[in-house]
Order: C-alpha cells, then sequence, then structure tokens
C-alpha cells in the first residue's frame, strides 16, 4: 500500500480513505483533544456498514448475513444472546432482527426487537440491523423508535411497510403508508446516521399490480435514500439474477443481496409460504411431499437445494453476498455456510477482549483486566460513559461505573439452569474444601465426584480459556489448597500476533504479557502471604480487598499497570488490558456479588450450603497479583508456594 | 510503598501526594479528557521546586544549585547555553539567573535576564529562578515582567530590593521600598503561581541598621509568602551556622540555603567584596595575598577553602542544600562538587530525549524521532502548542509546527565558529564525493585529509551518541557510498531501563527500539531503493520525500509507527518517539535547509563549493526506513546492500 503525500505551499494532500489524517498548514497551535485517537486497528470497527461492503466488493471478498426473530420468553432471549455469540464467530458481515409488531416490539422488555438489536450490537459485538415497520404506527412513534435506536448505538435499518391489522391496507392519514414514505422520513429527521436497507421482491410483491410496478416501487425506495436492497425469498437462482438484471436496467446501481431460505422441514415451510404468498416450484415439492415426516432427510435435502443455489449465484459474479433467514437456527445455515466455505471461524482477534459495536465505543482499545471473564458485565456497567479510554487508560480519571445490581439481565445471566448449576457445583457443600474442589474440578476439566463437570464458575461462564490451559497445573495445585483462582494469564515475551493461542491484532506484530493471577483466598493465607510479598518487591504489584474494602496495594501512586500490549507495523503501541487499583475497587463488588447472587441463592437460606459460601464472602480476600519481570519465567507460582511454606512453618516463622 | 486505599459507601480515601488520582463514587459517568494523563514517570516533572525540595529533606538527599548572571554578547549566550547543558548534567535542583538592571533585562533580546532563564526552562531543561529587583520600576513594570516569566513557563522568582540608582536609597512613591513589598505583590497578582525565594544576609545587610533588624526584615519576607531562603555568600561555616540559628530561633521555618562562593581569582573576589561589602577574614587574605598573581593557585586555595567550609556546613545535617554562585565558569565549582561527592552524572534518563522543563510541557511523553539531535529545534517549533502528546502520538491530530525561518536563533544556533566548520567540512569541496566523506569522518571520528576531526553536522551538533556507535560500521560503509546518514537507532529488544547506552526511566523496567535510518540521498539511488522496498513489505515502513514535496510512503493511513517504548513495573506503557509521516513532512523543511543555512553559506556565493551543496538539497532525497521486526537483526543494512547490488547490476535488472 502506497500513499502519495504532496506538501505545496504548506498544505498537504493525502490521498487516504478516511478524512481524519488530513494534516492543515502550519501555523496554527495544536489545540484538540484527539491527541490520542485511536490507531485504527481494525477499519471494521470505524467504517460504516455500506462502507464495509464497498470494501468487501472492491476486494472481491464475499460475505454473509444472518436474519432472526426475536424471541418469545425470556428464557429464548438468554438462548438467543448464546446463539449470536455462537453464530458471530463464523463472521457474518452482519445480523438483522425483524420487528414483531404484536412483541411491543420498540419497549425495553427482553424479547422486544429493539432489545434483542441493542444486545446484539453492544454485548455481541455484532453489525446489525434493526426492521422497522410503518404500518399502523404514527410518525411520532416511528421517530420515537429510531432516536431509541440511535441512542443504543444501533446505525442501520431495514425499512418495511409491514402486514395491514385488516385484510385489506387501507391508507393512514398520519402515518406512512409506503416504506418509501419510511425512507424518506429517517432521511429526513437523521440526515445520513443510518444505513437504510430496504426489501425486493424477487418475484413481485404479493400486492403490487405487477411485477414492473413493483420493480418501479423499488425504484423510488432506493432514490429516496435506502443505501443496499435484501431480497424476499426465493427458489430458483434464475429468479434473483433476472430480478437483479432488470434492476440494473432501470438504474438501482446500490448492493442487491439475495434472501438465502435454507428448507428446514415441511411444517416451516408452508407456514412461510403461506404468509409469502410464495409459490414452491414443482421441483421442490414433488422430492419434498414423498419425504413431509422425515425431518432429517427435508433438511439434507434444504441444505443441497440451497447449497447448488448460491454456487449458482456466487459463481455469476454478481452477487457480492448472501443473506441467510435462519429462522432462529443454526444447523442448516452454518451447514450451507461450511460447505460454500464462508464460515470462517478466524481466531485473530482485534484485541485480547470481545469488542462492543456501539459507535460510541470504535475508539476503545483498553479495559481492565478484571472483567476478562465477563465482557457483558464490563460493557453494560460503562455503557453510560460518554468517553473511552484509547491508547492510556490514564491516571486521574475516575472511572465511574455503574452498579451491578440486577444479575439477571437476560445478556448477563448464566446460560446454564438452576439445576445444571447444582449438579457442578454441589447439591451439598460440607466445607470451604467443597468449594476448592469445585474450582479444582473447573481446572482440571474433570467430573466432580458426581460425575459432573464444572463447566462454569460464576466468574467463568465459558470452560477455561486455550490460554488458562498453559497455567493448568500450577493452577489446578493452588485451587487444591484453597487459592481460589478466577483470573489469570502466562507471560508472553513476544509471540507473533498471529498465535493462534495468544496473539490477537493485525499481523506482522508482536504480542506481549505480564503474568497475572486473580484468586480469591483466606485472610489468614494473605497474612502470610503479605509477608512473602516483601521479597518479591518492587517485582509483583498486588492488590488485596476484602468485601468490606479493606484493601492494601503497592501499586505506584495508583497508577494502572499495563500486562497486555502489542507492536505491529507502522503503528503505536496497544495496550489493551491494565491492572488498574481504582477499576479494582469497583470489580470487587462485583465479584464478591457473585458469591451470593450466582452461587449461595442455589441453596435454601439458613442452609448450611449457603452459610459456607456466604463465610467465603464475609472472610475471604480477592488477591491480585503482577509479574512485572515478564521476559522472566513468571514467579507467581513460587510466590504463593513461599506463602504455603511460611504457613506450614512453625509458628514463630510467623512472627 | 503501600498505599491504602479504603472504600466506604462507594468512596474512596486513597493516600496519595498528589491529588489528581483521587476517585469519586460511582454513578456520574467518565466525561473528563484525562483519561490520557501522563503516567508520571519522573515526579520532578511535575513537582513544584519547594516540593522537591521539601522531597530530598525528606529523604536526606542534599543537593546543590548554581548563580549565573546573564550574558553581555550574543556570543556570550551560546556559550551559556552550552554551560547550562553541561552542567546541567551534573544535576543542580535549580539554576538562577540574575538580574541586570542595566542589561534591559525583562526584554526579548539574547542577551536579557528574562531569555536566558526562559531558554534554560524551555530549552535546557532546568529548573530555573529569574531574579527580580523592584528598585527603580514602576508596579505596573513589575507585573509586565512577572507576567511574562509567566507566560515564558518560568515558575521560580528570587524577590530581591536591587540597587538605588543614586548612592543613597530614596523611598519611591508608586514603586516598591523592600524586597516584602515585592514578595507581597507577586502573592497579591499571582496567588501560588510562583515559588519565591528571598535573600538572606549571614553577616547583615550592608545597609540595614543592625543585624537583629536586617533578621526581622527576612522574617518578614518569609511572613509575606517567601518559600525559602538563599544567603548573600560568606566565609567562615560559622557565620552561615549562627545565622541558621538565629532565624530558626526567630521563627523563621523555611528552607535556608548557603550561598557558595568558591574563590577563583583575586581580581573577581576583589569585586565582589566591594560590591557586596563583605569582610574577607584574615585567614583568606594572608593565603592570598603573597599568591595574588598566580591564577591557578588561587582557584586551587578557593576549591580546597570551599570544599572544607561545606563539608562542615553538610556534615551538621542543618544544610538540606548548597548554592553556588558560579561567576559563570565551570571549573572550580564543579571541581568542589566533585569533591563533595555532590556532582553526580546520572546516565539514567527519565525519557530518550531531553526534556524542558515547561510547565505546560510536564505530561509530554511523545515526540516524532526527527528531532532527535534537534531537540531545542523540536521545542522552539513547537513552542506555541497547546496541549502536548501524551500516551499517544495521534493520528487524527494537526501537528502545526512553527516555521524554522530563523536558524541563528541563539539557543539554537551551533557552537562551533564559521571558521571551524570550513576546517571540518572543507574550505573548498570538489564533488559530492567531498560531501559523502565529511558524513563519513563523522562517523569514524577520524580526523579528514586537512587534520581535522569532524565533530559536528549541520543535523547533528554534537559528536556521535554513544547509541548511534552501535551501528558505526555499517554506517560509514554506506556514507562512503552516498548514504548520507543523519538520524539512526539500532533495534532492541527488551533491554534493562537501567542500560548504560540504551536505557531509560525508572528502574526495573524493559525499553525496545525498531531499527531505524534516515538519510539523504540522491534520486538514482531512490529510483534503485523503491524497488528493492517491494521485497520488504510489510517489514520496513519508509518515507521518501524531496525538497519540493514530492513523496511517496507505505504507512498505513499514514499512521504513526512508534519506535521506542518501555515497560515498567507498574505502570502504563510509554512510547516516547515515533516516526510520525504527517510531521516528517514539517522535518524535511527543516533537514533540507539546514544544507543552505549552515553549509551553503559558509561559502562564496556562485562558488562551487555553495553550488555542490546547493545541488544536493535542490536534487537528493531525504529517506527514512523503520525495521517492524525488532525481535530479529535489523534488515536495514540488507536493504542499502540489495540497493547498491541492484545498482551495480546490468542494466536490464533496473527494469
Amino acid at each position: 500500500m502506497v500513499n502519495q503525500v504532496q506538501r505545496v505551499d504548506g498544505s498537504f494532500q493525502a490521498s487516504k480513505s478516511d478524512s481524519s489524517g488530513a494534516s492543515n498548514s502550519g501555523g496554527e497551535s495544536s489545540k484538540d483533544s484527539s491527541r490520542c485517537s485511536t490507531p485504527v486497528l481494525d477499519a471494521d470497527r470505524t467504517d460504516r456498514l455500506h462502507d464495509k461492503m464497498r470494501r468487501r466488493m472492491e476486494s472481491g471478498d464475499r460475505w454473509f448475513s444472518l436474519e432472526f426473530f426475536p424471541p418469545r420468553t425470556s428464557n429464548g432471549a438468554v438462548n438467543l444472546i448464546s446463539r449470536f455469540d455462537r453464530m458471530g464467530s463464523g463472521g457474518p458481515l452482519f445480523i438483522d432482527v425483524t420487528w414483531h409488531p404484536a412483541g411491543d416490539p420498540g419497549s425495553d422488555k427482553e424479547t422486544s426487537s429493539m432489545m434483542i438489536a441493542s444486545t446484539a450490537v453492544n454485548y455481541c459485538g455484532l453489525e446489525s440491523i434493526l426492521h422497522l415497520t410503518c404500518a399502523n404506527q404514527t410518525k411520532e412513534q416511528i421517530t420515537g423508535h429510531l432516536a431509541k435506536a440511535k441512542r443504543l448505538g444501533l446505525k442501520n435499518i431495514m425499512a418495511l411497510r409491514g402486514d395491514p391489522v385488516a385484510d385489506v391496507w387501507e391508507e393512514e392519514e398520519c402515518g406512512f403508508n409506503y416504506a418509501t414514505d419510511l425512507v424518506k422520513h429517517i432521511r429526513w429527521e437523521f440526515d445520513d446516521y443510518f444505513d437504510i436497507c430496504v426489501a425486493g421482491y424477487p418475484t413481485g410483491h404479493p400486492e403490487a399490480e405487477s411485477y414492473e410496478v413493483d420493480l418501479k416501487h423499488l425504484k423510488e425506495k432506493v432514490d429516496a435514500g435506502a443505501d443496499f436492497i435484501i431480497t424476499q425469498l426465493f427458489f430458483r437462482a434464475e429468479s434473483f439474477l433476472k430480478f437483479v438484471k432488470d434492476c440494473r436496467a432501470i438504474g438501482i446501481t446500490c448492493p442487491i443481496l439475495p434472501g438465502i431460505f435454507p428448507i428446514q422441514g415441511y411444517q416451516s415451510l408452508r407456514q412461510l409460504v403461506k404468509l409469502s404468498k410464495l409459490e414452491v416450484p414443482e421441483e421442490i415439492t414433488s422430492v419434498i411431499e414423498p419425504i413431509r415426516d422425515n425431518d432429517a432427510a427435508i433438511r439434507n435435502y434444504g441444505i443441497q437445494h440451497a447449497v447448488g443455489m448460491c454456487r449458482v449465484l456466487l459463481e455469476t459474479g454478481d452477487v457480492p453476498g448472501l443473506h441467510f433467514y435462519t429462522l432462529n437456527r443454526e444447523v442448516a445455515t452454518m451447514e450451507v455456510l461450511k460447505q460454500l466455505g464462508l464460515w470462517i471461524e478466524d481466531p485473530r482477534r482485534p484485541l485480547p477482549w470481545a469488542l462492543s459495536a456501539n459507535p460510541k465505543r470504535k475508539v476503545e482499545d483498553v479495559r481492565p483486566i478484571f472483567w476478562a471473564s465477563r465482557p457483558k458485565s464490563y460493557i453494560y456497567r460503562t455503557q453510560d460513559w460518554d468517553e473511552f479510554p484509547n491508547g492510556r487508560w490514564g491516571n486521574s480519571s475516575s472511572p465511574a461505573f455503574g452498579e451491578l445490581n440486577d444479575y439477571y439481565l437476560f445478556y448477563l445471566k448464566s446460560k446454564s439452569s438452576k439445576d445444571d448449576l447444582l449438579k457442578m457445583w454441589g447439591e451439598e457443600l460440607m466445607n470451604e474444601e467443597s468449594v476448592f474442589e469445585v474450582f479444582t474440578n473447573y481446572i482440571t476439566g474433570q467430573p466432580n465426584h458426581c460425575g459432573h463437570k464444572v463447566m462454569c464458575l460464576p466468574w467463568n461462564d465459558d470452560p477455561l480459556a486455550p490460554e488458562t490451559n498453559l497455567l493448568k497445573d500450577e493452577l489446578e495445585k493452588v485451587n487444591r489448597r484453597g487459592i481460589l483462582t478466577i483470573n489469570s494469564q502466562p507471560n508472553i515475551n513476544g509471540k507473533p500476533s498471529s498465535d493462534p493461542i495468544v496473539g490477537w491484532g493485525p499481523p506482522g506484530g508482536y504480542v506481549f504479557q505480564k503474568a497475572y493471577l486473580e484468586f480469591f483466598t483466606s485472610s489468614e493465607n494473605v497474612t502470610a502471604l503479605l509477608k512473602v510479598l516483601k521479597k518479591y518487591e518492587p517485582r509483583v504489584n498486588y492488590h488485596i480487598v476484602n468485601v468490606q474494602g479493606k484493601n492494601t496495594t503497592n501499586a505506584p501512586d495508583l497508577q494502572p499497570n499495563a500486562v497486555t500490549w502489542g507492536i505491529f507495523p507502522g503503528r503505536e503501541i496497544v495496550q489493551p488490558t491494565v491492572v488498574d487499583p481504582v477499576s479494582f475497587m469497583y470489580w470487587k463488588d462485583e465479584a464478591f456479588g457473585l458469591w451470593i447472587e450466582q452461587w449461595a441463592k442455589l441453596y435454601e437460606e439458613e442452609s448450611p450450603s449457603r452459610m459456607i459460601i456466604q463465610y467465603i464472602h464475609d472472610n475471604y480476600y480477592l488477591v491480585n497479583l503482577v509479574d512485572n519481570d515478564f521476559p522472566l519465567d513468571s514467579c507467581l507460582s513460587q510466590v504463593i508456594d513461599d506463602m504455603f511454606e511460611l504457613l506450614d512453618a512453625p509458628l514463630e516463622a510467623m512472627e
């Protein structure tokens, strides 16, 4: 990549894809606070959806996208969010969430279209399109929905007319009668803020006078300001290809994405056909009817049919991406994508933690390490920040974290049921050692004495990270003795940024880490630990706090300690995680709270099991340790060993 | 170091020496732009002078300080600034510059007290005290001087009465009659902005009614707001010790620094005694009179006498620091300080480049590498910035550099005379190769064919840095062939921050560098180089520009590339130097300008020598190369070798 920069008479002309870096002439003083602007590790974080599409089309990279509908129940919401996380790993360019007028779609309910789309953007880091229909709504209601969507960080709207309430469409006086009106309204009220998508009908809208009139309406929607088109589903590649040709012929130039519907079952197909008033071609019904009661066979056929159709589409070279109607299911769509080679689980991460797609967080590139296993909780507690740390965490800032009183927000909730949790963490706890065992089993991956594997802990909703596996043996040893580890990372001295386990950031770089260990432990252990830590000054920084906030640290001037950083070609240093003594005080409330909210409350009040957890909550300390000497072997196990040695020694050694 | 942090009811009580890090309670959103605040690598950069004294007294570290008077001539100013740099390396806590009413002391003249003190602060990075006398000045004039001092970044004032114009002091109506009035005025007009020093007279002020009355006046000055006292010179330790005892007895509690005057010659002693109306004790005159014509003998005596007296003072434990009347000379004072063990040339640097002591630059911790050998010029060209980069250089900022039209500002001027420069760089140049030889001789340290060593180049006012010596052989080879290097650094992969050559920053850290090479070379070489560089994508970032601004780079999105960084215990990452493609366009004007301003102009207009330099200026390119693969052996020599290989190959290879 070569940029030409010309300076003539003190002014630059820079050939740049973004406008942010163009420089002005000399003489003025620098005043902007943009000094610490993002190094744009990942252009996808800053580009708008239609720019991402343009870049993909320019480079010839095909993409896919996924459509979901909002769930009916609160449990369904929890499951859908997990599905977002899983399907997000295959690399969709975006997802979209349909608008269900009957489901209070603009509300704060956990099942509303608005909240599901917001969660996808903010907590799952997915570029998302919120559908919006104008039928049966006033202008004010629509403006209200759009304003709310913007406030929540949504950037893309699929503008639809929606279905009439009555069978026959009646023109409304104050509302909108056509999607075109909605597109115009969005542009009028919100200028270019939203990317707008509209629907195309490869075989004509069922209510349109004719295919040609329908095409004219589509042209009007695009002229009103739509950025791209997603089509209704269709069963023959030719339908779509003819439609695209006809669109181009009347001057529609924007991207047109085919809506792919992998047939997944006989009933769902029938229902969809009824709703969309589409006809299923003979060549499909003739295959399906004989196997209508064999779900697996129908799904296999659906996959095979979709793959075949997509191949035809992609081979034309005119189809930049495929849009999938998932029906909120994973298997069929993933299988089609895998067969097409579009499902790419890219182990590369732009940063070591999961990003949010909210535009106000696009410059964010530093977080405290404490929330490493609870990124959604971190995003929740910082959602009201006006500015996000970039380049440095900073030491004179006052990180004002929101309280986390509601541990049961659907996007923060554990994926496991109460029953499963009891099986993993023990129906009945005998003593503190029972708790040590749960932690140990989580680390080792071995089944507990009832034969259940411990797949999660209140502080870790997922099985052990591959990186933590590097420390497995050490962690097992110390958990067995009551060093209850909840977060750790090994030291890394310059591994390639492409390393499959610890790598992140653009290629050609090097990543580094300081060894980190965070755990709960008894006050007896802490007393010994503090004696031992004196020997490790200034190599080891520590921070020790109990639930009341009684707190000891050797952090110089309460400054943050960078514990993960990366060096990349042609860029400034990136240091995405820090141990920040001030944030740690906010984290400890959450970390201690999880003992009670997620564990103790599984048991009856006054029950011995509950009292054991309560005792730990009330009496243990939360400790974090950083070994600053990242080029040497980590000394943190040695610190713990020394602590146990001191505890095992005759009493006078403790003096 | 252990900080106790208590959080009770959501609020912190942090035991911190500075107020900046105290955190407020949760619930508010973070809004401050202080996110990127400095990691305070060096508390000395942020503390006020009286705080530095307090910290030194608490830790028992003795200090020294140096007094200078403003020069008479412009050449004297250049020499004094060099002396500041040399004597600054011994580690004075501060220097002070006297106020010469006859020398237009508040003006912008290069010999004025104001400009000399400002240069010491801004360009030499020295904590400085500006003297200010109130005699024969109106309130408005004094306020004007103080406002100007503040504007220039001066933070400390020595408040003095000054000598009357007439022999007898006449009370003025609108001005001030006593230093006390001046102290009050400073506090009234500028609140706590300035640290204020006042003068004490161990043997009483010559005009005071009595020693006791004089002490009372001193108490008034301190009560009016002075922070510390520096005494007039004295010849016997007992005089000072009695004086301190008497001060303490009447309630003066601030630091009292003895003014030490190493006798340096017979005439200067006589003159000083006359001015200060002091009596030289018999035990001194009896030694000096017999050797009055032997300067060396007197100076040796003066050193020995001063050392003896200082030892007595320091041994009492009541003297926290020594103030030296240098008479703008180096040898005697340095010798005394060395014998006392107070002269400590600390090779540790807080950052790899020379700091400024201007308070508005105290958070500055990133600079472009281009000005590495011209830090004063960099400070000059950025003096009008309101904000300085901290943490990151940033890519969307518009660094607005001031023009450098006047290469002859006294603090930017070469220390060498025109004659010396001609001897080093050639009385007569024959061709471009003569220029190559000058560069080569600078690198090797070998004398040129006339027997003169090349001690400086227009881009390097000092002999080769020890760090550059690491690359000496490679640099010699390429300069000989017309790769005229002006800046370079080797790659460093994690050396201790205490490394005597490449180390910087607090102890216990690790420093890193990417290999960097910057040079002028012909357009033929550049053509070949660009072909070669294709093989080194994306490992090597380059930037190539000629005097007209014709420019090629492969910097991604014109982002800065961090080329020096450090990792320290308990701190965020520090990255003090970057290669910034935007700043490079400003630097190139200066770098090309130096060919003409400092070299071509040594020769007659139209002379062949001048035309050779002019030709290079007009036709050569300025190139910088960064090898991003810092853990591997640098490939930059290989790049140059490949370029020469391509040039040496038969013509078709260049196609």
